[in-house]
Formats: C-alpha cells, structure tokens, sequence
C-alpha cells in the first residue's frame, strides 16, 4: 500500500470516530458543568447545545458536592479568575468526574500560574492551550518538578510547543492540546495533529474556551482514550468554522454560521472532511 | 355559536391583549432590574431591548436601596447562584416592586432548592420554571408546608406538571407557569396555555431566562392580572421565535432572527398568529 | 476659500486620521485590559478583536500588579458594580497607562455615584456617557469641588450636556464624551462633533460599553491626544453601524453586521465616510 491509499484509510477511520463520538455525544446529550471564564459563557454554553451536549454553568462551591457527581464531565476554565472561585475550581476537579483544563492566559500573573499549576496537579483528562499558555505552563511546571524538560525558548514555534506539550504531558499524566492553525494532541508518547479550522476563527472572542467545553463532552464519552476525544473535538469544531466560513462575512457572521454548521454537521461532511492524524 | 367561532373568538381576545401589552412595553419602556445569570445576561437584555423595555442588570446590594423602588419590575433568576448574590436577591424581592422567579435548575443542590423556596415565599409575581423545576419546587414546597400535594411522579408529564403547578401556585400565591412545547400558566384555578414558539428555541442558551425577563416587563404593565401578562409575553416571545425559525439555519442563526422579529413585530402578526387559549 | 471647501478639507483631515488609527490598532494589536460589566464582556470583547486590538477580561486585584503594567490601555466600566470589584478598579487605574471611564447609569445609586467620582478622581483619559450621565457626574463633581458649575437642568438636552461635559473636562482634567445621535468630544476648551452611527444601535445591549473599549484601544495608539483618538473610535464604531445597518433586519443582525463591517472597514470607506467636525 502506498502512503497516499495509508493516508486515505487512516482519514477514513478517524472520519468515523469523529463522527460516532458526535453522535454519541448527541444521543446521550452529556452533562458538563462549566466553571469557566465571563466572557465564554454564552459562545460555550451555545456551543455545547448545539454539539447535542447539555451545558451546566454552575460555579457555587456549595453546589459541587451535590452536582459535580451527577455530570457526566466537567470543565474548568481560568480566564477570568478570581479567588473567590477557585475553591470551586478546586473542588469540582476532585470530585472524580473527568475534567478538562483551560489554562487561558497562564502566564499573565504569578497568581493565575499558580492557580494552574495547582490545577494541573489535580488530574485533569485533558489541557488545552495555545502554544504560549501551554510552553508557560510546561516550563514552569518543569522547574517545579526538576523533570528534564530545559526550558523554553523564547520564540513560540510549534515544534518547540510540541516537545513542552510532551513533557507537560508526561509530567503530569494527562493529554495536552495545543491549539494553532495546526492542533497538535500528545499524552506524551504519541503526537496527534488536526488540520481543521479556519484562521478568522481567531477574532471571534472565547472560541478556545468554547471548543474545550466541546472537549470536555466528548471525553465524557470516551474517557478512556481521551487523545481521541480531544482530536475529534477539535476536528468537528474546526469543520464547523470551515463550513460557517463559507457564508461568512467576517467574525460575527463566522461565529453564527460556525453553531449553526455544528448543528446540523451530518455523517457525509464529518466523514469526508475531518483533517486528523498521527504524526510519525 | 359552535366551538370552532367561540375559539376564535377568544383568540382574537388574546390576539388584541397581547398587542395591547406590547404596545405598553414599546410606549412606556418599563425599567426592569434583572439579577440574573452570567450566561443569560446578554440575550435576556437584547430582548428586554428588542421588546421596547430598558434592562438593568444591577446585582450589588448596596445598590437595591436606592434603584430597585424606581424600577417597573424585577426579575430574579438563580441559574448561576452563588452565596454572595442572595442578599441582593431577597432585598430586592422585598422592595415592593412587582417582581418574577426563575427558578433554574431548582434541584440542582440542596442550596440552589433552599434558596429557590425562600424566593418563593417572598411573593413573586410569577415563577416560571420547566415541568422538571416547577415539579421539584412543588414537591418541596409542599413537603415544607405539609399541604395536600402528595408529591411527584418520576415521570415528567406535562399532566402531572399542571398539577403540580397548580398547588404550587396555590400554595405560594403566585402564578405559576410550566415551559415546554405548550406553555401552562395557572394561579391554582385557571389554566391557561399557550403553544407558540419552536423546539429549536431549546437549543439556544438562555431562552427560558430570556423569556422569564419578558414576562417581568409585561407584568410590570399589568400587574393585577399577571396571568394573562405572562401568557402575552410567552406567545409573544414564541411567536418571535417561529417568524424566526422562518429564515433560520439553526440555533445561533434562530436567536438572531428571533430577537430581530420581536423588535419588529406588527399589530396584523400578533392578533392573527397569537395562540393563548384558556384550558376547559 | 468658502466654508464648504474648508469642511471638505476638514473631512478629509479627519478621514485620513481616523484610518491611520484603526490602521495602528490592526499592525499593533494593542492589549486592552477590561474590567467591564457582566453584559458587555461578550460584545466589548469581539469589537476589540474586530478592530485588530487585543482584550483583556481581567478583574482580580491578584493580577493587576503583574498584568496591567503591560497592558497598552485600561478599560474601566461600573455597569455592574459591585463592592468586590472596586478595589480592582482603583488599583488598575493607578497603574500607569492611559485608561478609560464608562460612568454606566452613574446616578443608579448613591454607593454607584461615589465609586464614580473616586475613579474619576483617579486621571482617566476620557470619560464617555450618554447625556444624562454626563449631566448627573457634572452636577455631584461641580457640587463637590465648588467649582462654578451651577447643576443641571432638569431637561437632558445636548446643549446643557455640552455646557457640562466642559466643565467636567475643566474639573477633572479629562476628555469628556457625551455619546447620542451626535457624540460630542470635549477637553473643556475645544468640542468635536461627530455624526456617525444609527438610531438602532441603541436597541442593542452594551454598544455604549464597547465603543468606549475602542475608545481605549485608540487612545493607547495616540495618548497624547485623547480627543482625536476618542473621535475616531466614535466615528469608525459608528461608521461600521452605518454599513451594518444596510444589511441589518432588526438589531440582532444590526450587532453582527456591524461587527463584521468594524473587520472589513478599508480606507476609502473611512476616509469618505467618517464624520466629524470640530465646533466653532
């Protein structure tokens, strides 16, 4: 088999995934509780109605002991955080439901990378990020682990995104996205890489916290393989931006035609238009 | 006269109220307080904007004393509670201003109940809440006040929902008013129900928040017979919805055209398409 | 040379400033710190990034000593004030770059009107709000520094709000903007008009709090002169309104369309279509 017919028949496996991950998560509509950021609300919970999930923003910490075990995932997002709510934060990400982590802006102040750092120790399934949150992150969680990851440079290429990605990943034992015109997926070992996408989808505010949420549904339904989860996640979410770009006619037509494609993606599109594989 | 001319008959009663109601949003801009969730706020103000009234979205406790007596309604919605936004809840609950409940995700924590009930006794207007809210509220509420109602069936019927209204509206002197494909509004003796509106409204985030702030601006003009002001304002808000669903692609796109269609709803539109009607 | 040529070349003028603004803000991508009310984070945040700048939603006290000093400008509004938030406010105002004040409903309540005038104390570089806001922070500020500012007329017309946007320039040593169907720009000695924008935009929740988020992004590209950074924001913001209003059905699609037309405004659109004028 040449590498174009191997190439053709991964496309096709990874179409089916998407597409089966979508509608799971469509039949069974699983309940994710988001304790993100102000600005995300509405694009997050828009979007998670519209992949068929069932979106829950509840931040209360004395409402996470009662609810955060009947959700099916949950996701946490710091990109407007305060101190009066990562006692929540903390609380909804042990209270043993898989979670997802975005750790938006990370590097913006000592107290926000703490909070992340504390954060990460308490296993999330999954953290997405865009290659500076996630190089931040990998070099501060490095030096506080004395692991063998050197540092970053000071330039943010992906390659060097990829290769903090992998050492965050193994350091923490979690699955670790980093968003770009190229998502790349790693748990460390493997690297996973999605092509979907359009660059406009940059201008719409809070999209990175709305395809996290989106993450966090679908590792609800596949929480053991959640380098699958995320890969089809992102996939499905970037082929709802190339289909709501189509029609658009800047960021806030994008934004619209983007929830409406998510909607009504079917078997045909996912199938044929999914942009996932495994980097050798 | 048969029952089809008595009909429409009393559709056209309602057709005349609903645009009588209207026109006293667009002419007299009533200010509404919302103290609402983080995720409705923004599609609760466009409509509150969109229907002619002025939205505040005023949370602070030290602002109830000097704003809420000088508003025409208020509207209080728990879907994002937390701790420190119930003293602001209650105190403008207490303001003397005609004032309506939503009650999201009532059984979401023991919390989130205790505090929905002690809303509810601080004399709403109105509680709207879907049969799931207003059939835990009403199983509650009467576990508490020991009367009559002899608790909820598991399934979620709608029959088993007036029911439960109707003792909730009863026991709370309130009106009580049941979501879903067909609305129920009672106060314990009259139902009334109205079937605009579209099932893909289900699937934009806040409809039900946005629709409760509606019905606080209606009451606001006819708060002696908050009945038909909420069952005015659901079927206007539906009917928005289906002129939507018209040029609509899906969820985001349907919000955008709903709210566009409130805004310019005409006299012809409402009396002719306005489907209230008071159940034998 | 007659006054219709001196007019044309003062549009010209104008023209050509406000597009090399907007064209500074796409190549810099200034850093916009918003501590904004709940409603606007949405809106103001994707006017931003449809502008080319680059938002910021942070408010936890935390972060302003790591955050704020790399910011290129400060956005501060009261819309949803609350007693948690101010100390945020005050230290990210005093952090050294050039911010901005949106009064929101300033005379909403006594607690409102003192956080207010303590920021406006603090030497933001533009204050905007409508007349009535204008008015209520000229009459307590006159009223407190005993300056010759004799209070306000109970009528809200634009003449008395100028007369007191001067004085509240004068007094506080800030550029004043009194936004309505024509936006004027006062230091207490010059006023600019301009004329951009449509009446349906005030149907659209919190475009007041994100055209003063622009105003921020421009002034961090030119805070020597605040007046000519706050008239352009106005003008481009009101411009991107007027080619949004051509494709608009309601102020739903007026929002979107207005979005996308801030994304997609080229130089001749600017430079032929902006309107301002400095009043004689």
């Amino acid at each position: 088999m040449d590498v174009g017919a191997k190439e053709e028949r991964d496309q096709a496996w990874w179409g089916q995934r998407a597409w089966s991950l979508l509608s799971a998560v469509r039949a069974r509509a699983p309940l994710v509780q988001c304790i993100t950021n102000l600005v995300s609300m509405d694009i997050a919970a828009n979007v998670l109605l519209a992949s068929g999930a069932s979106p829950a923003m509840v931040h209360s910490l004395r409402e996470v002991p009662d609810f955060t075990p009947r959700c099916a995932a949950v996701y946490i997002n710091v990109g407007t955080l305060s101190e009066d709510w990562l006692p929540s934060m903390r609380a909804a990400a042990c209270a043993g439901r898989p979670w997802v982590l975005d750790p938006v802006a990370a590097a913006a102040s000592g107290f926000r990378m703490e909070a992340c750092l504390e954060l990460l120790s308490l296993c999330p399934a999954v953290v997405r990020g865009n290659a500076s949150e996630i190089l931040a992150l990998a070099s501060r969680s490095a030096a506080a682990s004395s692991s063998n990851f050197k540092g970053v440079d000071s330039s943010h290429g992906s390659v060097d995104a990829i290769e903090a990605a992998k050492a965050l990943a193994l350091s923490s034992s979690t699955v670790v996205v980093v968003s770009g015109a190229v998502d790349f997926i790693t748990d460390g070992k493997q690297v996973v890489s999605v092509s979907n996408g359009v660059p406009m989808m940059q201008k719409i505010t809070a999209t990175g916290c709305a395809v996290t949420a989106l993450i966090a549904a679908f590792v609800s339904m596949e929480p053991s393989d959640a380098i699958v989860a995320a890969a089809c996640a992102l996939s499905i979410f970037g082929l709802a931006g190339e289909i709501g770009m189509e029609s658009a006619k800047g960021p806030a037509s994008l934004r619209m035609h983007l929830i409406d494609a998510l909607y009504y993606l079917d078997e045909e599109m996912v199938t044929s238009r999914v942009r996932i594989s495994l980097r050798p």
